[in-house]
């Protein structure tokens, strides 16, 4: 049997939403690890699935798709689950903040875990724009919330849409990277977030994800740092 | 009559590309214009429509959606026009791109725009954020480049799609903003581009918003700032 869907993954990186909505949806998928300390997301093969170099790949029968987002909206309309139809009432909801996670969440992200990429060598300028961005995720956090209380399905954590899959792993990082510069983050202070993330971690497809990924057992709401039984998490 | 939607928008702000998407639809809407200068982005009746305080917000009868990709995805998808159907085989190629815009290129053009809000006031340290998201922008229109090349239905000035009407305002910004520090921009470094944007600024659509925003001629392949009507481009 071939599965249906392969995905390019690396240890508790972004491809761990993608891992989580397929384990949700009990599809047949494979994993074929992108080895980062070898740079292969730069490699000329996987260039030529996602021309931006970045994990996570899903490649489908209709040809591969790249962009967190973007594979979490189409896996949900594929397989109509995790997220409103096209038609719902509700569907306005679910995109605007499902590009809320992709467009300002997940930036802010990037500049906390990488801020050389932005900042340049200087390191005094690398913990400013990193401190600042702290600030800006954690107010991205109170937005969350509220939409949390105002959109319960929406944010559900027992029957969870494509938010919260992206959102669960997105409160991991925030919480474990970079390692030392953590301080600011405490998840107690967005407690529908907190119960949501909860929730979501006592799900099959959070156990078998962590278990893959080596994520320990509370991988939303008390992470450890990833000890993969493949590959490196960096 | 009532029209069916109201764009909270400011003149040549990422409103534009929701005014551009509305005109091609076809469909009625009104205009609210959002005062910047005295930030009414970030008044509690703005932020009841848009919690992130950001512009643009459209009303519509199920309730206000907000992100300019969400907004593009939405409107697409309840008019049947503008992007391929969930259930249709270039729907991947859509979604990725659409994200990577979203994702990607828009980030970087804020931080380009307004590296204080990332870099803090020390002046050179925004100077150094700024130069180093120019070089990373041109990067991304390289990428862009290249997707338009291989997917010209998607990319297409003459019939276009979401990309295409978010993709010709953003060349706008990039060769106008901040002024006189644009410099590394020449749209003729990106020749399927150019000839996309040149196509979409002869559409009635293109007409319509640069004289609803006082755009030009030539707004996207030959712009000069913003002289609009009403309120300011800031």
């Amino acid at each position: 049997m071939t599965a249906r869907y392969r995905l390019h993954y690396a240890p508790d990186n972004a491809s761990l939403v993608i891992r989580l909505a397929l384990e949700e949806l009990g599809v047949a998928y494979e994993t074929v690890l992108v080895d980062r300390r070898a740079r292969a997301q730069k490699s000329p093969a996987y260039l030529a699935l996602n021309p931006a170099g970045l994990i996570p790949v899903l490649e489908t029968p209709g040809g591969a798709v790249f962009e967190t987002g973007a594979i979490l909206l189409w896996l949900a309309d594929r397989h109509g689950a995790l997220a409103p139809a096209p038609d719902d009432p509700a569907r306005g909801t679910l995109l605007k903040w499902l590009f809320f996670l992709s467009n300002t969440l997940h930036p802010a992200m990037r500049m906390i875990f990488y801020p050389d990429q932005y900042a340049g060598a200087d390191i005094d300028a690398q913990a400013r724009l990193r401190t600042h961005m702290q600030t800006e995720a954690a107010r991205h956090l109170d937005t969350l919330e509220a939409a949390a209380s105002a959109h319960p399905d929406l944010f559900s954590g027992t029957t969870p849409s494509v938010i919260g899959l992206y959102l669960g792993p997105a409160l991991r990082w925030l919480a474990l990277y970079p390692a030392g510069e953590t301080g600011w983050f405490d998840l107690a202070r967005w407690p529908v977030l907190q119960a949501m993330a909860q929730a979501l971690e006592t799900r099959a497809s959070a156990s078998t994800a962590a278990r893959a990924e080596g994520l320990g057992s509370a991988p939303f709401t008390a992470p450890t740092p990833a000890d993969p039984p493949e590959g490196a998490a960096l």
